[in-house]
């Protein structure tokens, strides 16, 4: 141990009498990831399955996955991770900490892609994870609790990996047709793991001490208030309807405006009624009509029938509830001014995953810590840690995405910014770690 | 001649001097067609192309057109008209007048149907013509001019055989595929027309002293006000326009209602101002939003594009115009509002076609000599008369449609209505041969 790495464990050891409300004040130098390195490793990263645009398509199960994974495990095993494929597929780093008998800290992501997506979605909550296990290893630093690093398998295809990790996974899911062209079941042995024994990497409740995942936002709030870090509230909930209007079709030319059961104008309202509903409650909650069909969909036909989708998302369960009841109310109303009417199918849930608090008090101050502003926000989108979340206290962290772009080859995360949410993760860690068991 | 058809000369000859606007008692009987008949004829007709739905599919040009057309000659022979197939595939009965230098009366209509179609669309005007012609011919009544029974082809793909009269059937039409699988060319070929002396059957003004054609409303109007005759004032014009509404598409979950530009909230806010406009202005102006799509079309993305269909249909042309610009300007200021843009591109033009006041005048005389109510309105719909418009004075007239279904094997006119249609059109007949020449 010399004597730099002797003033890190002093600041982990100054850093826990600090959360537990001691007044401490902090030696220097901090310890900081290798910004330069992480961002020269995930452009290493992009070569695989790397798109026209300049994006990746690395769809979990394709060779681009499979040589990705590669790449990664030797990165891991450069951190002095013991590399593992669990049966579920996920690739697991781990390293021992000094007490034995402690849970486990979890750090992850995911590097598979949308097909056309970018280089930054996941990878950087992947290849940050490494970075700080190496940034530690360098330091010859030793965690309390032992240290996981996973690399959870087909994000993009429903969280296919993390599932697995809190029994979710079923026999049915197995034989579901990826992206990749292979069933999820093929595509698990494709890359190294064992279907028939997926039973087998299910955690319990306490396995796991904490979860933090690092993340691009995937929405333009930190970039366009130019703000440095995202201390994410909560992975929102999700509900997705089908919605049926039945008027009556006929022919455009001969019916008479005032004779009209045109389900399309009582869409038209409907959808205006959605963004009214949910824009004036005050709150981060959105509410989207992405699908719409028309029946019978010819220019001289007043529409028929009109299905359209529906899709509430926020926070609270309540009050996604409260708003399509509200929603509901509404559409009847509407649907009885046109003699139209309304049905509404229910085809999805996604229970709210809301992060811990006191993670979420140590990453801000992390933030603080580091010089970087930082807010509370909802994820709007899914992510591993919603799953995780559902066995141990999670934590996320946001980097910003230049205009709000992802899903595409135009993601966007800056090489400053990705620095910076790795050295909130490292930070973050080492106050769990202090603090823990 | 016996004594009734002696009366039958007498009231034709007064018929004239009533027009002229002299004082005139008219004897009794009057002369009618033989509803009876015309109805059974009716019912009959429908046995050729019947679906299993109780209506027809009877497309120009398959088996069951030319079945029919067979049925419908003999009925014409019946009738005592000499029976042609003209270089277009129009079936033509003509009768001679008694002055030879008097331009045609005439008469017609269509006996094809669209797929899963009714009984009553086109075939009752077509037979009506018919039950007409024997109706003279029984009671041994010349007209003073040459009278014509025209049933025009393959009129559901856009009064083929019609705008073939007027020399409005190009080379390049003549390619289309029909519904019936065949081209236009071939489909001639197989009906008994000759495609390439197509240019042979075009007339000219004057050709055509006047053109009657009776028909079934095909809206609701007649039927829910207990209407027996509607007097149509013109055919509408129709003008249709592909509109796009470019957005910018984004991920549902991560963009926050204010930051987005949902093309589809702003379609919704387009489909209810054309409602709005078009409903606001007094008359009986339609415009329709039939066909919608939205991009990506996913729940979870929100639309960066949506194109959608516009129609406006008028009497008058400057109406629809300014009905358009008035719509356009509001998709500006909509579009501006929420930084989006609309483009139109207009891809269909019809242009109104007036009947004649004069005929409009005989129609509803005649339906008031026959103790009918009427009321004179817009056909919505396209027919034969329009293209003859173009060369001639036209008239329409319309019985009700039972609900105002059509285009469906739902499709309903009342017997006691066809046969009233029927006997307006005689009467209207009488009325224009006593004035001509």
């Amino acid at each position: 141990m010399n004597r730099r790495d002797f003033n890190f464990q002093l600041v982990a050891a100054l850093s826990a009498l600090a959360v537990r409300g001691e007044a401490v004040s902090f030696p220097q130098p901090q310890p900081r990831v290798n910004g330069k390195r992480l961002n020269e490793q995930l452009r290493s990263l992009s070569r695989f399955g790397k798109n026209a645009e300049g994006g990746v398509s690395r769809m979990g199960y394709t060779d681009a996955d499979r040589d990705a994974r590669l790449y990664v495990m030797q990165l891991m095993r450069t951190a002095k991770l013991e590399v593992s494929v669990d049966a579920a597929g996920n690739i697991l780093g781990r390293r021992a900490g000094r007490e034995a008998t402690l849970p486990t800290l979890m750090m992850g992501s995911h590097i598979d892609s949308v097909p056309q997506g970018g280089n930054y979605d996941g990878d950087v909550g992947s290849l940050g994870a490494i970075e700080v296990a190496q940034t530690l290893a360098e330091r010859n630093f030793e965690l309390r609790h032992p240290l996981e690093v996973m690399i959870f398998q087909y994000e993009e295809g429903g969280l296919t990996g993390s599932r697995a990790i809190i029994g979710e996974l079923t026999k049915e899911n197995l034989e579901v047709v990826s992206t990749s062209g292979k069933t999820i079941r093929d595509g698990i042995k494709f890359i190294g793991g064992d279907p028939d024994r997926i039973q087998s990497v299910r955690r319990k409740r306490g396995d796991i001490a904490a979860y933090l995942e690092l993340h691009i936002e995937q929405g333009g709030v930190l970039d366009r208030e130019k703000i440095d870090i995202g201390v994410v509230e909560g992975i929102v909930g999700i509900r997705d309807w089908e919605v049926t209007i039945q008027g009556f079709a006929n022919h455009a030319g001969t019916t008479p405006m005032d004779q009209r059961k045109d389900a399309l104008v009582v869409a038209a309202k409907f959808i205006l009624a959605v963004n009214r509903i949910v824009t004036e409650k005050p709150g981060k909650q959105v509410g989207t009509v992405g699908r719409i069909e028309a029946s019978p969909g010819a220019p001289n036909v007043v529409p028929g029938r009109v299905r359209l989708s529906l899709e509430l998302r926020d926070l609270d369960a309540t009050k996604i509830e409260s708003l399509f009841q509200t929603i509901r109310a509404e559409a009847r109303r509407i649907g009885k001014e046109h003699g139209t009417e309304f049905t509404f199918q229910e085809y999805n849930i996604n229970n709210p995953a809301p992060t811990d608090s006191e993670v979420r008090r140590m990453i801000s101050e992390a933030a603080t810590e580091l010089g970087l502003s930082s807010k509370e926000m909802p994820s709007g989108a899914g992510h591993d840690a919603q799953s995780i979340a559902r066995l141990a206290p999670i934590g996320m962290i946001f980097v910003p995405s230049v205009r709000g772009i992802s899903h595409s080859p135009k993601e966007l995360s800056r090489p400053k910014d990705i620095e910076s949410g790795a050295n909130v993760l490292l930070r973050t860690l080492l106050k769990l770690d202090a603090v823990g068991g």
